[in-house]
């Protein structure tokens, strides 16, 4: 059994990541944390989530001293803030634990992304430089060879999954930049009291226009620079991205049929991308699963994709948990269907 | 033209006070205020309030000198707090405004009240007395002569509009306390960030269970004790009342409906309860609109009557509204439908 | 492994039965049925419910003939119309199956009830007179050698088992009809295409007032009359249940919790009850859970309890599960949490 | 006053105009049909739409004899399916009605487009030929002087508003196809009882990709291809299109802020679209409201528009009131601020 800790519990993907944990047979539940001044310390997490009741019960601990908590662990989950992630990550990694961070903090090479983006200065280049990318069924040999990964944010799963596989087989003509359009539930906001999350306020729009930052994270990823308009929806859960791309001279449907099954159904083992073909991607069909579900048709030389997940699960804590299953040699999916 | 300003008006109810007195024949939209130090002072109130926009783009003004205010109205609308509105109200009194009242602070007599359900002490016991309170249908002869009109909450006014009329008519047998169960929409919470108020966190529930403060509200209006169960709704706009009560020995639905049309429906001029018979009520058919939907039906002996309303609306802007109108002798649903 | 078939797979509770029949370790799926002339039949049952897709992809055969599957089977789940089941469990019954109803069919002892309440004749006395009513908590030992279970509906597990407890303990007034008032998700209503059901049509309010049948039912087997008024509300799942009862003379909150306690935390194996004390249940904290929450208030000689859970799975499915589980002598929650 | 008929009166955008001709000072609203065999025929609209109740109360008339209707009527809207209404607008037209339809039937000029798009074979190519597009902003003079005028849909009102204005001006580079992606409220289905519009299977997904019929009536009315993806919201109402276009060289915000307002801000007459600059539009700012509002940004040689209305008010209902304002001299947001 291997020593899970996850710091960060306290939010929506805590919540999950704590429920998943408990579940895996090889993983052990072994402390839950929050930063040391938060007002629900002490508190179990069943009282902030009331599905955990009876299932997870244990208290949301001080983060008072990492450096205890990194000689106990095994494994450590950082659903934290991007400079909580930067900041702690380090101690971690330093006493040889497996680093799985939730957070934008090691996702892209290049220091001066971060002042840009994030608004800090990377202290931990050697960190960064050698923290692997978890889009799982994409980085798989180095997820399992990695000590630091950093796992992909919600709207870059989406994106990815779907356009990866057409950019790597050379299908689309990337003069024309790619249009992805994605509608994301309140919870990729996360657990927090804003106007913006408020009942009353949330209404389908488009927001971040030309400047989000998953927008690079996106792109510096796939080689292939895109148009990324991000749009709050009036749901919890699921995001779903549909993109319009230009294809190359001449690509058929066949060309992409075979690119994406190539890459999520002849690997061998069972991953969490399903294919649908034709039918268009909805949200009902993954909130709640660890599963994108990709659909795309062709039209007069362009395709339009249409990829969901569930933002909290395979936009963030189930690909999480593929990644540590990876990283520890069990199946890619345990835990998880 | 009677010269109109609103106190308050950057919340939900007050954005619609500025669209009903903006669409009245007879008011003049003479100011917005808010507090003087509200974060939205010097905002156009369609900043706020996107519908707005080019209906009523006032700007919110901070209310500096409320004396200044009350040299220049005619009508006062307070959309304040409790607080405010009792700190407030006698300054406009005593210029000899008209003083609508949307908070709770003129609505129950006996200072005692106030202290242990609003957790203040009431300073202005004359004025208190001369309240008159505005459940338009039951109190028309007195708002028409009064200056201080106490316009009900929503969750009061659709219980009492619904069980007034059987109590008055002797049809309740008392004894067995009638149980009151209404859900609300968010909007009742008002506008401001709250986890309670956050989209993830709203879910149907319960809550103020034999403490919420509409309970001795509605029962010191109805003179007979109540059981009041407010819930949290899964919606933006709206409250529904289920009520179920124990009828007087041998009372026929034939009483009922009569008791019913006498109340609403032989009374002259058109009011805002719409009656449905053995039809229930529901949200949608009152959401948007100034009306009272009440049904009912009888079974061994009890009677459950289902009442609906927008709390926005029949549950504070158009209730208050309707006020004006029998105040200054306009038609009672003028500028409401 | 016992050998598993679910006729009537393709709604809302045949899905959920099948994801937890494949995620349970002593349990094969072997079959999953719908009526013989439904359109769906030859589809697989992840084409109706997307979330199933990689997880279960059966297909949803004709019952053509159920001695056939009867002989095959171990276990079988009617997840169908009341008269299907009514017509269909002798058959089963008779080849040796544990039957595990969730129509209404075998719910009730007294043929007249179905005459009344279901419009339907009874055929089946005698297999009626042996069924065993599945509510988990109260009737282990019944479910453990009963061979036809007719698990309760969503209403009647909601307020039973918030009811039963104090029942029982003689500490309610029951001269004073107990008020349920219930609010259930659209999923209530069906896997169907209807106005009712409509999207833009759905709006919370009561419906079956005075005249459900879940009324009788829940009288029944709690032996005290009740009045129960059910509403339709505007989410998918789940069920909040508002109680509000008399206390008989001098009952105190000490004496309820112990009841409570009783009958929910000292039976040894754990439950799929949650008891919350003065907190109030709320919708979000069980959907998607095979857990009741439970939460209750006194007061001047009343007390209002509130009861949650996912009408689907504690009101459908899971209770479904629970029963299997005990009958078969595995642990009682097991594939459930 | 204007004697004024709906037919096709059942449906949302029936009720809608409904609402709107009664409040119209100029309109007389004479009667409202549905078709001779509807199931609705005879019940008051309020029936149907338990908000109109005691506002508009008229029945629905079954359609016996239309030629009647004609004598009668000054103003005829059809607010009928696309075939009834291309088989009965001559008849109204044949009387000297104004016809305002609400269907697709004479929207596009070219039978063939019927065949393709439709699925019928147009038969009154003259009309055809003579109908004038209703897009309110636009065609003015032509609106003013029209018998029969085609009131254009939801997808293509919110698109071309928002496309119009640039396109007219030469600042789009069209040899990129503007991506349109927009997302609709189920309303926008109609009001009839479908497993697409069920509660529980509404779900944000994509539709009609690459074929649907808005996207030639688009591309028509603005002279320029274009690729359309419309959307399932899970609301009720409102459409949000978000539009990505490659700007022609060198074009700067300066020139594409003018060409939005010389489009709709230095016309004279005040008319239904907002301009929001560099704010995005929000769908909760225009529902229940007549107007259409637009915002934009420009980032390196592409502009984002977002374009957001009630799908049944300027997306239907409002837009036919402002064509008849504008065809008969009364100002154009008459009966709808």
């Amino acid at each position: 059994m291997l020593n899970t800790f996850i710091i960060g519990a306290s939010g929506y993907t805590g919540a999950e990541l704590a429920k998943m944990v408990q579940a895996h047979p090889q993983l052990a539940l072994k402390g839950l944390y929050v930063s040391a001044n938060s007002l629900d310390a002490g508190k179990p997490i069943s009282d902030l989530h009331g599905q955990l009741k009876g299932i997870v019960d244990l208290p949301l601990q001080p983060l008072a001293d990492p450096g205890s908590v990194a000689q106990q662990a095994d494994i450590v989950l950082l659903a934290t803030a991007h400079e909580v992630s930067h900041d702690l990550a380090p101690t971690f990694l330093a006493e040889g634990c497996q680093v799985f961070d939730l957070s934008g903090a090691f996702r892209v090479k290049g220091d001066e992304f971060y002042t840009q983006y994030y608004g800090f200065s990377h202290q931990h280049s050697e960190w960064l430089d050698q923290a692997v990318y978890g889009l799982a069924e994409w980085n798989k040999a180095e997820i399992a060879n990695a000590q630091l990964i950093a796992v992909p944010g919600c709207y870059p799963t989406a994106s990815q999954l779907a356009l990866k596989p057409l950019i790597e087989a050379g299908l689309i003509d990337g003069n024309q930049l790619p249009v992805i359009n994605a509608v994301s539930g309140v919870s990729g906001a996360g657990r927090k009291a804003t106007m913006t999350n408020s009942f009353c306020e949330v209404s389908l729009q488009a927001y971040g226009i030309f400047n989000h930052r998953h927008q690079p994270e996106i792109a510096s990823h796939l080689g292939q620079d895109v148009i990324f308009t991000p749009h709050l929806g009036n749901f919890k859960r699921g995001i779903l991205a549909t993109i319009t791309a230009k294809l190359a001279d001449g690509v058929d449907s066949e060309q992409v049929a075979a690119a994406m099954a190539c890459a999520y159904e002849t690997q061998g083992e069972a991953n969490a991308v399903r294919l649908l073909g034709e039918q268009a991607a909805n949200l009902q069909s993954v909130v709640n699963t660890c599963f994108c579900d990709i659909g795309w048709k062709l039209h007069g030389g362009h395709i339009i994709l249409t990829s969901a997940i569930d933002n909290l699960l395979k936009g963030a804590s189930s690909q999480a948990m593929q990644c540590i299953n990876i990283r520890n040699g069990f199946p890619q999916l345990t835990a998880l269907v």
